[in-house]
């Protein structure tokens, strides 16, 4: 098409390729083998291009996310639209350099959305996993749109109930990066329903935790080790379950810690103002309520997976990925 | 879902369904009955169906361009990122209410394009024709988006070549609204590679000619019938074929009206001063090159589809769109 296209295209293609941890495309992998998929076996080469189209899905809400929540860096890189406004502005271009970038921003990301179409449609599986697969990619993508909707929403109307987290948590998260993956592979396999259902039930629940884990480290984490700032989640003014437990604890019963919470959440706190923040919320309950429901959830989900048909191999190798997500400390 | 989530898209749904001139669907349409599909037959339903999935393709385009064109209205109603905007502000929501659209509008546009690949792949139509399609399907959501991209780069860039005007005219016009639409209805009933090549010629020409039309109505079309302002394509800036013309031919032979042409450009012109630019490029020749090159796309168009196997009443309703499209006042 020549224009200059290429190399735009080229920018996504080396935002794919320089990182990320593969997360979805790892549980569709695992997915499938816990099915009784052969990772030698003549149609594996297929499934791995299904189960990688997954990452464009991904790259796709990342760029269109990092516009949304206006980051400026991702992956230690600019941000893809901070990467063509940073051009726009060095090339001395017409108009304005943010709008600029952030157009080009929207279109590959729309250009990712629609290469992951074309790369599962195209992956080689067969027309009987296509369909199967279908309704699964269907519903996946409608979720995380769904979930990301509901972030900002909430967020806008500063919904603070543990029920608006906790549904951004179980679409925005759950559903799309661990429920839908292992469903995915369990369609490409054919799998039977019951194991659709404990993948499901396993995924959601593994899913839920990390985040969970996720909402505990962004306001415990330590910044050496999570590389992000210390009390990072109040700073930002994350909705989060656990600040929502803890605000649900205190205007049941402190007014005093509500109001603390509810003037400092989403400003810039001093580190002294972090750590009196966290003991708040500590003090009221809300970090024990979210360490127990992390216990439940991987509980329930490990009851599903060992009573599951899946594999033993995969069984062993789904535990570690549930511990690896709901027991970091990064 | 809950949390608004449905409400937010039956926007999307009443954006879609409130209007629209359904071009691409009825070129797809037209393609297939041209190539033998019959409109009693069995198979015809569910090639509506995959003929309808363009208008959600082109749902996220108009909304994607929307906020990229920072446009306030579309079809009579605001453009999706100002409604949602409107909204947050209506609301008093917290946050920045412009950025509330647009990050809304981003999200919706995603679910439009999502929902276009669920259309397309549970149309129904059967599987020899869902890969017959694939790779059109693919060509042409690229193609827009690097239409688009080039469009927003070239302005960015002050690119003022007739070639880069004409490439945009080329990948976000032609291709995209009859080219490949006609190929898609072609590939649906499962055409010969004749039939197609003079489908794609006759869409290419016509869909350049289309567009070479628009550029004219932009500068010289009556604000009573075209509905939008005299002039209106020198004050937004944009960079035509049309204006290209006329500049590549001031730059060889009129340096004052070279200098004219481009204080002009892109500013808030006057009705006498829209008039003046107007004299200028008619005076240059440009209007003649346009029209003369309208002619011969038109002409081109018609001579590979009289000669191709298209039925003749497809032939008959084919031409009426090409005159329609390369023959309009408004």
């Amino acid at each position: 098409m020549g224009g200059g296209y290429e190399k735009a295209v080229s920018t996504l293609e080396a935002f794919v390729l320089r990182g990320g941890k593969r997360v979805r495309p790892s549980f569709a992998w695992t997915g499938w083998l816990g099915a009784g998929g052969d990772p030698n076996g003549s149609d594996a080469e297929a499934v791995i291009r299904a189960c990688a189209a997954l990452e464009l899905v991904q790259a796709c809400a990342l760029v269109h996310d990092d516009i949304i929540d206006a980051s400026t860096t991702r992956r230690g890189f600019p941000t893809v639209h901070v990467e063509f406004e940073d051009q726009h502005r060095g090339e001395e271009w017409s108009g304005d350099s943010a709008h600029f970038g952030e157009a080009v921003a929207i279109l590959l990301g729309d250009l990712a959305l629609a290469w992951a179409d074309d790369m599962i449609r195209e992956s080689g599986i067969s027309p009987d996993a296509a369909a199967r697969v279908s309704p699964v990619w269907s519903a996946m993508r409608t979720e995380v749109l769904g979930g990301q909707f509901l972030d900002i929403s909430n967020e806008a109307r500063g919904d603070e109930t543990v029920e608006a987290a906790m549904r951004v948590n179980r679409y925005k998260t759950a559903a799309y990066t661990i429920e839908r993956p292992l469903h995915l592979g369990a369609a490409l396999f054919g799998a039977d329903a019951e194991l659709i259902d404990a993948y499901r039930t396993f995924g959601t629940d593994i899913g839920i935790a990390f985040q969970l884990r996720d909402d505990l480290l962004g306001v415990f984490g330590d910044p050496s080790v999570t590389g992000k700032p210390s009390g990072d989640d109040l700073i930002a003014g994350k909705r989060t379950v656990l600040f929502a437990m803890a605000l649900a604890r205190a205007d049941a019963a402190d007014p005093a810690a509500a109001e603390l919470l509810r003037n400092g959440i989403g400003t810039q706190l001093t580190d002294n103002e972090v750590d009196t923040l966290r003991q708040v919320i500590t003090d009221l309950g809300a970090v024990t309520d979210v360490e127990t429901q992390i216990d439940t959830l991987v509980e329930a989900a490990a009851n599903a997976l060992d009573s599951s048909t899946a594999t033993a191999e995969s069984k062993a190798r789904l535990t570690d990925m549930a511990i690896a997500a709901t027991k970091r400390s990064y």
